[in-house]
Formats: structure tokens, sequence, C-alpha cells
């Protein structure tokens, strides 16, 4: 199944060069696990979510340690009908029948628990989609039934709900819902917004 | 039929405070159309599309006009069935059946060609959502082949389309989208990124 995103890390400064250019090594530990490609607007990253999502996580916590006002913007996608497979995006982790959602929950909620602690306080915004399937919305309100009880929840807006926490607990509840929610082969994408050191935070 | 996004404001720059700031009197001549709520993550705006798109371009313009790298990034949304309904978002263009694709191809072009001339150019990158039926990637397919006639298309990549030109033609194109593309009442999104004044750019 193929997966991955497209991401784009925008820091608030004039430096915004610098800043990107100096988290670039944070990828470094994944990149043979990893397509990369840049152009001007996004950096996709190919790969299964195992990878992706610590990927992003350290990227982020790089660039956010500079305690400058940093964004991360991605759009994470798997098992998209209108892609080619990847050998790159083998996960077992998608393989056999679809466990019922208390079984899920549970699993989700054990494997944020073991989440590494970063040190970077963050605040991530997500909007998760399932398609082609008529109970799309059953397995929506499922995974935010996960994101509530995660520890990260802060509250459900419109069209999207806010996480709040350290970012290692963020990004494995962000990997929790996008793996965990949806048909194992199904198509499931995330609209992310994940936030550091802006001067709004009260 | 519930419509808006939730849509942040990224100039990199250190002085983002003053670039953003400057910038939201473009809003204004909108604010009676569309519901505001700003929190440290995003800003929400609900309203009719016929709103939401020029009020999202004309205050991507304004602070691109800076001249500064500036990103507007937008989770934007309508039918999502877990939405209340608001009158703020009444438009009748999503009434009576859903014409055929090739029409609605027709109208969406019609619609592009007479987008005001902003003056400001910008790269534009999307993923069009069609939730809830079991044919979601025809409307995609749909959405595609008009957004490669549109004359904004730049290429496909994986998981979005990217798109060129002038802000107003991109936000037309954008606009017409997400609305021509999916069931009238169905629960239709697009993950945006919009960009100016980037030093990538070639």
């Amino acid at each position: 199944m193929f997966s991955g995103a497209q991401i784009s890390l925008y820091p608030m400064t004039g430096d915004f060069v610098g800043v990107i250019v100096g988290a670039l090594g944070a990828l470094d530990p994944y990149r043979d696990r990893l397509r990369v490609e840049t152009d001007d607007i996004s950096t996709l990253l190919v790969g299964p979510p195992e990878v992706l999502f610590p990927a992003m996580r350290d990227l982020f916590a790089a660039a956010s340690r500079t305690s400058v006002h940093c964004v991360l913007s991605a759009a994470i996608s798997r098992g998209c009908p209108g892609e080619p497979d990847d050998a790159i995006c083998n996960s077992t982790q998608f393989d056999g029948p679809i466990p019922p959602l208390t079984e899920r929950h549970a699993a989700a909620l054990a494997a944020v628990a073991t989440a590494p602690e970063l040190g970077v306080h963050a605040v991530a915004q997500l909007s998760l989609y399932v398609m082609g399937q008529g109970d799309h919305m059953d397995e929506i309100y499922g995974s935010i039934g996960f994101l509530k009880a995660s520890g990260t929840f802060e509250r459900s807006k419109h069209f999207a709900t806010k996480l709040s926490g350290d970012a290692g607990a963020l990004f494995s509840t962000l990997e929790q819902a996008f793996c965990r929610f949806g048909p194992p082969q199904g198509h499931v994408t995330i609209d992310l917004t994940v936030s550091a050191n802006s001067p709004s935070l009260g």
C-alpha cells in the first residue's frame, strides 16, 4: 500500500532557509527508509507510517528547538487507489482483517503511552478523512474517540481536532489515528498542522 | 449545508505578526457574510464558497504584496455530516440534481475565464477529497481533468495537484474544483497550500 506525505516547514523568521537547512539533518536516520523529493512548495516523503511519523516529528522538533515560531504542515495519505505501490512502503501492520473499534482504540492508547518525550511543546490540528465507503463517519468518530482519550486532546473545532503536548506524544497520537482507523487497505488521509513557539499561546 | 475553512497565514519573517495584522483589513468587505474566529493555530471562516474563496484570496494577496515569502494553508470543507447547519452558509449553487461531469467541467472553465487579475503570482497545491460514496475516485478524476484544463495546471504530484498563476485565477480554480465535483450535498474537502515569493522558485 502506497503511503507518504507532502510536507512543508514554515519558520517565521527572515532566516527561514537557515532554520530549514539546519533541521534537515534530523531526517538522516530515516533516509534509507524514505523517498524524499523537494520542490518550491513542499517535500514529498514516501514510506511506511512507522518511519514517516517519527521523521516528521524529528524534523519539526529540530526546527522548533531554535525557539523560532515554526509550523509543519502536511497532507498525509495511505491507500490512495490512484497511486502505484512502492516496495519502500511495505508494512505488516495493515495485514489481516480489521479488529473491532474497541480493540483498535486500546491498542492505539497503549502505543501513545510508550512514546518518547522530546522536550518540545507543540499544538497540532488534524482533519482525518476516510474515503470510499458509506460509513466513513463511524471511523472518523472512532478516531475522535481515541484522540479524546489520548492525553493530548485539547478541543474539537469545526473541521478539525486540536491536540497539545510534547511532540513525542503528539506525533505518536497522529500515527495511531492514521493507522488504526479506516479499513487496513482503505484510503485514509490527514490534513495536519503542527505549531511551536507561537506568541499567541497563552 | 455547512461550509468553511480553518486557515493559517505564514509570513516567513520575524515581523510575521505585523504582516498578518496588516493583511487582515482585506477581510473587511466579507466580514458581514463570514463568521470569523481565531486561536493560536488557525482562523475559522464559516460561510458559503462564493464568499470564502475570494476572502482567502484577498487576505493572501494582501500579505504577499509585502514581497515577504508568504504561505496560506487551509482545511476547507462542505457538507460534513458532523457539522450543524448555519444560515450564514446558505447558497443556491448546490440546489437541484448533479449535472453530468462534462457539463460541470465546462461551467467550471467558464467561471475561471472571468476571474479578476490580482497581479500577485502564486503557486498552489491541493488535495481534494470526496467522502461517503464508493465512486469517490470518479469525482476526483473529474476534478483533476478540470484542473488540467484550467490554465493554472502545473503538474500532478503524489497526493496532490500543483497549480501556478495569478492569485485571481488560482482561487477561482480552487473554488470551482471545490463546488462542482462531488455530490451537491456531499462531504467534500480540500487540503490547500498557496505560496508566493518563495526563493526556491526558479
